[in-house]
């Protein structure tokens, strides 16, 4: 051993996290490919054949760098969302954003709100440049809303983070409850409002999550959107947030410039235009989602209420969804669980192919009959 | 406007800052696309029809998530440089690894040494998180690795990047003079060694640069390589550093998990094997090199000795680099200048096609006759 590494304080500080284990690393660790990917929210409506087609094209010329201003995504992104060029911001998907949003506005030591169990990605990224994480437990299975506004006050935070719909219960909150949230907080408080499941939301929510332009109007709230759901294009990177142009401009100061990978660009753009195709995978997550409520019917298992491309069954409690879950991705059956009470007595379950659902209700069948009843 | 964002300090004091304007941008001021693009260094010679039939392929995987491991390049590259697999981390591009290289060494207000004039994205990142950059003349249009040395212990820097090859200027150093100043920079120093033109070093350079495991010997010593030169890959944005193992596990513990494009990192695979691809991308290089130097000698310039994918051409002097960059990009010819002296003397040449290099002559001889005479 040489001598310690010159880390910066808030670096030398940091636990070892991964937020997410890659399906890949369970088919390393078991030698065998997975038979089901349930586990990611990836869309297996795969991707739009516009974007196929464009992205295919687009291999030859990769070795050009990609428009570091990912000038015609942005276009056509402001255009589809009704705000100026200046509030789009494109990035390699929601994460990269989060991480920037945290850099600018959350100094070390400073309190960042979310909800407890939420986005893990999001903590990472808080934990990771030295601020300090305050979280609001789940009521009822949905996003506090009040508590996470109290939180903000008593804390003096300057950022908050809320995914609607959330990720990972699935619940959503109507518009009218973001926007008393939205007034809660106060505007001296920066509010991430993920919607990267905003494409799911049923009739009922899509008044807070699709409509124009409610979130955007006050300077302090951030949406942000991905390609990576109902686009299908997770492996690409792309996500975008919409945001009053001063933070866009200050975001620029500091992301990395050339990060978005030239042929996802392409596709995107390709997929944006392919409304009847996003059309056709949202009604496939629809019945997707029933059908999955029918194997939880089916074992009688109850199923949460969802407005993304998951659900959550649940199991009765945390041992019991941990031990499923352990026989599950041992059957090759790759899904997931929330983290943190209460979401952590469920499954979560990626809409899939009736195929797929097929696996994976023998296979918790069977392992139903292998674990403690609850 | 509402009340001013709360922005952390370091962030709230940067000033707008570009490290590189694309092609792209010249191309919408113009309202024409360029006729040769010679300024960013890309490879003219396109990518290896290996990686482009799997890259094809895998279009349609893009509906599932990259794996954040990177497994099978990262074992791929490790075998390459016979190394270990913990010793390679894979990032979206070099750019992305220097960011995360800055964020985890050069706290606020810390000192980083660099070649004045050096890769604008360095400086970029390091003046992004608040560090102060420390530079160091050229000296006979060479790194000066005496002088860095020199001014590491002066300010008591922990951090300082040399290229080498080196970008803006495309000279080189030895082993021998890269070893030395190993050791007169010290252990407590991390010193990041960016290869990334490291596949067109001559003969001569290939001893410090190509040539196994000089420069990772030393715990402190960080090369950091790309697939976007000889590969040929800009676009897909792949690069990879090699380092001790401890420092590769603390940069897990910050960047963007997610970040390297899936149908990225199959071309890169792809790209790595086919070894007779890149062997004729750098015969093309060495020949296109020459060829740009006698477009030079034909108009009485002077070509510097180049160890990458570009030259500089001396003509005589800022002003007039200035006035002939800006004739050429009027023109559609996309070459960029070193933006420091003594480089801003030159116009910084890429190596194109035989067809391109004609295109350029043409248009540099044109410009020639409208500037004033050095």
């Amino acid at each position: 051993m040489g001598p310690r590494l010159p880390l910066t304080p808030v670096v030398g500080d940091l636990p070892e996290m991964v937020p997410f284990i890659g399906p890949e690393t369970f088919e390393r660790r078991q030698g065998r490919k997975l038979r089901v990917r349930l586990g990611a929210n990836e869309s297996a409506f795969g991707i739009s054949p516009a974007a196929r087609e464009a992205m295919q094209a687009a291999v030859q010329d990769s070795w050009m760098y990609n428009d570091p201003e990912a000038y015609d995504l942005t276009e056509a992104l402001s255009q589809a969302h009704g705000v100026a060029f200046e509030q789009v911001l494109v990035g390699a998907g929601i994460d990269e954003l989060l991480g920037l949003l945290v850099r600018i506005f959350a100094d070390r030591g400073e309190p960042v709100v979310m909800s407890n169990g939420s986005y893990p990605t999001f903590a990472y990224h808080t934990t990771g440049h030295g601020a300090r994480l305050e979280t609001v437990d789940y009521v009822d299975d949905q996003v506090d809303l009040v508590g996470l506004a109290v939180r903000v006050q008593e804390t003096g935070a300057r950022l908050v983070y809320v995914a609607n719909p959330d990720n990972p219960m699935g619940g959503w909150r109507t518009a009218k409850q973001i926007s008393d949230f939205v007034d809660a907080v106060g505007p001296e408080c920066m509010i991430i409002l993920d919607e990267a499941y905003a494409d799911f939301a049923p009739q009922e929510a899509k008044g807070c999550v699709v409509t124009q332009p409610l979130a955007l109007a006050p300077g302090n709230v951030i949406r942000t959107r991905t390609f990576s759901k109902a686009h299908g294009l997770a492996g690409a990177r792309v996500g975008y947030l919409l945001a009053d142009r001063e933070i866009v401009d200050v975001l620029k100061k500091v992301r990395n410039q050339f990060g978005v990978n030239r042929i996802a660009q392409v596709g995107a753009l390709a997929s944006l235009a392919d409304t009847d195709f996003v059309a056709r995978v949202v009604d496939g997550v629809w019945s997707g989602r029933e059908q999955l409520r029918q194997v939880a019917d089916g074992l009688g298992l109850n199923c949460l209420a969802s407005a993304t491309n998951f659900v959550n069954i649940d199991v009765g409690g945390g041992a019991r969804a941990r031990q499923l879950l352990a026989y599950l991705i041992e059957a090759d059956v790759f899904v997931r669980m929330p983290s943190s009470s209460p979401g952590d007595r469920c499954l979560r379950v990626t809409v899939g192919r009736p195929a797929d659902h097929e696996i994976f209700a023998a296979a918790l069948a069977d392992a139903m009959t292998r674990v403690d009843p609850s």
